[in-house]
């Protein structure tokens, strides 16, 4: 009789500047396809009244963080305003071993550390705005907000921006539903991509003896 | 302002033993995606009636065709039963510079080829039949046919499902629907490779500036 062919999961990684509605497409896909989580990050910052630990971060000490830095128990890591926040290896590679998908919402610094740790398990997909208009209508999120304040804000954006050739994927938020549909594709894919799944060798030679 | 995104067509190869179901599937992605149409095949065998030139097949003399592999006009070509087959090179490219995409419909041996003239163009799909008893089923086209030719099909198609690790992506067609699904999906994931897109530089920078 032939096995059954099984897959390893994958690290499917969003990136985009600011304003491109990366948050919105991430809850969509969660909601809409129960076969990948979000990767939830250790951090030092304080919780916040409306945050769940292990939900939404694991809050954990800087000694607790310092210590899991130094056994090589991340993906990737970065200190944002003097609070440091990091990827947990261990809860991504069981996922990823039972065959489930893990989703990151991380930048380009945070995506070249996964890269390096775990380029084959990897997908990135660099999400794009539309237009210039419309990046600067969602940067001036406030009606008060200066022009310098919107300026520092696309420069910072453009910066962001910049990094897009080192994704795999490329997409731009048009429309969020074509978007989004971009995105399940690009998962669909890459769920069936060969190198992912695991017994075809042995489901193959069933087929015909 | 900001260019346009634009893109390079890709060739999609659908490989697969007799029996998986690659021609209904071929069928059913053509018809429902107009950004796609079928490589047409040049060859040396006479038309039958029931076929069209420049549609089923470009219908040329032997010493047309000769003259063509001698021009490199060929992507990939083989003999098989004394006639000559191949998939001319221009049609393809021209096709692919509009930035439509282009199905194939061959074995190994052609993708082989394909891969060695165009990789970076090439999204190559392996379809497995679901089951031993399936494929047996469906070898055995006619009620009289004898144990001994439907195991001759049952080792004809070992042979050729043994390439499968030579492809892109693996496909179970256990359910022409999902398999078909799945096959659009790399398609339009595809679609959004970054290696594909043209003037996202441009794009880019007239996102911020």
């Amino acid at each position: 009789m032939s096995g059954e062919i099984k897959r390893r999961g994958l690290m499917l990684v969003l990136s985009s500047p600011s304003g491109a509605g990366k948050t919105t497409l991430s809850r969509k896909l969660l909601e809409s396809d129960p076969g990948i989580v979000m990767s939830v990050s250790a951090t030092t910052r304080a919780r916040r009244p409306n945050e769940v630990d292990g939900k939404d971060y694991h809050f954990v000490t800087p000694a607790k963080f310092e210590e899991m830095v130094k056994a090589d128990a991340f993906f990737e890591h970065a200190t944002v305003f003097e609070h440091r926040y990091g990827t947990p290896k261990k809860p991504v590679t069981q996922t990823l071993a039972a065959g489930g998908d893990v989703l990151f919402d991380i930048d380009w610094q945070g995506t070249q550390q996964l890269g390096e740790k775990a380029r084959d398990d990897v997908v990135s997909v660099f999400i794009l705005p539309p237009s210039h208009d419309e990046l600067e209508r969602r940067l001036r999120t406030r009606a008060q907000d200066t022009d310098e304040i919107v300026a520092k804000r696309m420069a910072k954006a453009g910066s962001e921006i910049s990094h897009w050739p080192e994704y795999d994927y490329v997409v731009v938020n048009r429309d969020v539903d074509r978007a989004l549909a971009q995105i399940k594709s690009i998962l669909d894919a890459e769920r069936a991509r060969r190198t992912r799944l695991i017994g075809v060798g042995d489901f193959v030679a069933g087929l015909t003896k």
